[in-house]
């Protein structure tokens, strides 16, 4: 798998700039830069992991919870900085629905075809449940309702005051997780100490020069991925909201996907439940409020609102999580309604 | 009890027919039709169990699961024939909110008068739970948002996307149960091979014909008991929708009601629950999706699409279920809850 | 703390008529108001608290339970009395915002930081999660969206159905806690028998007489209270829905507050989330109703209906506060969780 992404790398990344120059086609460039991007992104995941090993788990935790969503938050920075705010909302509901329905449904699947039984430790079920009730359903609800009737200024100011509670709660959340709570809930089977018993792949040094460069050439991919939104949704009949939803999130988040599944096979439930609704909090407390506050400097402000389909498809998708995962056991079954209700909404998203 | 029945059928068939040649008023008609198949219900259900018990757990609980709901299938067709879109989608709810609140909130509050604390398998109630938000919320409220500015043509069609969805799901939560995890989640108080235990009360070829007799007799009474809706509805000033989410699902689940209510009391808690809430899940997940798809033969086509009060008061109730029932036990306060719920929305959609 | 709220008393309600006679500015009578009432109502509350151990756990309860919020019954009702229908509805929402979010999130933040974890009875945490969806979610929300295109006479008299519905349910919950399942739920942390324990801080006689001198005082300052409303709001740039949601709840509940945090202080987890939930499932069950039906007697009547920001808020918070203290366990970050969505809220009733 490795050394597909390296290859996609080798060939993706001059074929980006040379395609360019050459004016080829934008849904020829379209799919190259996709491909590129899901291909560094899996760079900068084993660099970010080996980083994490080498930091030891606080500062690793750390740097997972920033850097995990890294391509998102640059592809998204992009758009915003053309203006288009529907499609960074979009595949900020994507990126929702992908981690919470989608991955979270793959690994229950098929890792649920492998074992009956799949379990997982409940108290990170309960913690995270508590997250996704407050970060998808509170913050994102009220301002919904509440700006209804607000002038656009009022509106902009709600969205950034929710935005800095959203990040200083991330924070907390990651204080309680690494520092203050740390260890405090163990079941049984304790998965707690696997980063010390790992080798990193890369060293220190080498780690961060591959995420430097991968990250600026994410970055380069990313702006010209977005100049072709516009061509490619009217070459194939996508909205701007089909495009965010599924596209970005899908391309923005491929790394994560595989990982998730391959642990769920590997029955090491707890690590593909956290990169599913960790993904999916993190995305909702941190990404999205970063993103607000970013879009301040630019002509075009985004508020927290999201349009009314993506807001109810998030909500319900937060509440079956919560009702599934409550029990810290899944199997096939549970993985199965996770992706039925994933498919609806595709379906959804498509006809609107 | 059995008896009372007999008498309703030998009684009811032939003034039903007698009644119709001879156009005695509407209400009177209303009034014979409804008892009619009410107990025409009973020896439909006493067949279907007789099946059950001989043809093994596995093809039994598909049995059950299909021809649980066959009463209320039948009158909704023919419903549907008519164009009665409005009246099919109330009864519909009705079912749901009339299982999930009045033959629950009965089940457990007699139960609970006569036991402090009643079980259940709370392995089955957090599963139940799961198809719940899935079947009830995700799939219903869904469309309810898409379709607000969707074409007419994309409304029905995502209708028909999420119905095919909802019975694969539905075939697959039968799976589960049935075969790949049988017997997986038990509890100290082992119901499970109740069926192996009991003696059918027919044989197959009796309880096969009944069944058939009886299905056509339902087929006849309930095509005549639509006929007469919009005269009685005129005469006590009922609407509609009223006359769909009370009236019908009452007269189509009676059956029901009553054995949740007898299991309860005998301290059998795991059957009452299956009862209610598996017969809730079936019209949602299979009752209702078929009638989608079927009314697409007919001039008028349904879509699923509940009005804004039938969707909420199915959401709550099936929020205040979940809740209830997580814990896998049940007391007489829980079921005047439930009660109080059903009671609130029935003012509310007599006032409707 | 109990002199400082003595000398308020022997100061306030002097200064109150002085000024009321002297015409002294709105601001500062509002002030003077508010300590008073507040002062006050610790009165009420020790002197309830004292009836309480006399009288014995279940009568105890009753008053309890119906005294409680007696302070805000009052200020409503002056309020409802000069027809203020919209600050009497914002100041329900507020207790149960205030108590729900503010209560607990500081009882479970500030002992959260002296304890790692503190734990109390997960059997009461469900039964309030049950009520809690039911009084908060199904008996707020379904008159909303029912009446949406009911008539004027209609929506009123679905709002008593409702209202005597929710205050049978409430009496029913107090027979089933006090008497038919008393001492049924109990953990191993057993605090049940605190009041047989405890020596009232008065006799019965003295109590009484200080309840009732405190009630008229209340009642006297509260109308005077009332009439403030409109200059301060206008001073301040405050809505009617902003003096509702955050001033009457904070002086309608400070001495709640102030109890339920010393209580987590000192580790006892059961009385805390009793004050703050048990207060809230008042508000909703009791308080809400009481005033409807009272309204009935006034110019103009109270139905129950909110409006859309104060129904999803309150919607919103008693879903985070159900999943949170579902696991009968609390920490720091759970209390900060709490905090964070009470904020997002008062924001959101500022801007509006």
């Amino acid at each position: 798998m490795n050394k597909v992404f390296s290859v996609l790398v080798l060939v993706g990344v001059p074929l980006s700039i040379i395609g360019a120059l050459m004016h080829w086609s934008s849904i020829l460039m379209f799919i190259i830069y996709c491909l590129t991007i899901i291909a560094l992104a899996s760079f900068m995941g084993r660099a970010t992991e080996s980083l994490a090993i080498v930091a030891g788990p606080r500062i690793g935790g750390l740097l997972n919870a920033t850097f995990g969503n890294a391509v998102e938050l640059i592809i998204s920075i992009f758009a915003l900085r053309e203006g288009l705010i529907g499609v960074v909302l979009a595949s900020l509901t994507g990126s929702v629905l992908g981690n919470l329905l989608l991955v979270a449904g793959l690994s229950f699947f098929v890792g649920g075809l492998k074992y009956k039984r799949q379990k997982f430790n409940v108290y990170d079920a309960r913690h995270n449940s508590g997250l996704l009730m407050f970060g998808v359903i509170v913050a994102f609800v009220i301002p919904e309702i509440f700006t209804k009737t607000m002038s656009k200024s009022d509106t902009l100011n709600f969205s950034v005051g929710i935005s800095i509670i959203l990040i200083v709660l991330y924070l907390a959340a990651l204080l309680f997780k690494l520092v203050t709570h740390r260890g405090v809930y163990l079941t049984d089977n304790v998965a707690e100490d696997r980063h010390e018993e790992e080798e990193p792949e890369w060293g220190k040094w080498k780690a961060l020069i591959i995420l430097a460069i991968a990250t600026v050439a994410v970055g380069y991919v990313s702006e010209k991925l977005v100049d072709t939104f516009h061509t490619v949704g009217e070459a194939f009949g996508w909205t701007e909201l089909f495009i965010g939803v599924v596209i970005v999130a899908i391309v923005g988040n491929a790394a994560e996907h595989a990982s998730a599944i391959i642990m769920a096979i590997k029955n090491k439930m707890d690590i593909a439940v956290e990169i599913a609704i960790g993904s999916t909090l993190q995305v909702a407390m941190f990404v999205a409020p970063v993103l607000v506050l970013i879009s301040l400097m630019f002509p075009v402000s985004m508020p927290l609102i999201f349009s009314m389909p993506e807001l109810i498809a998030m909500v319900t998708a937060a509440l079956l999580m919560i009702i599934l995962s409550n029990d810290g056991e899944t199997n096939w079954f549970e993985g199965a309604t996770l992706l039925a209700a994933y498919l609806i909404m595709g379906i959804g998203f498509y006809l609107l």
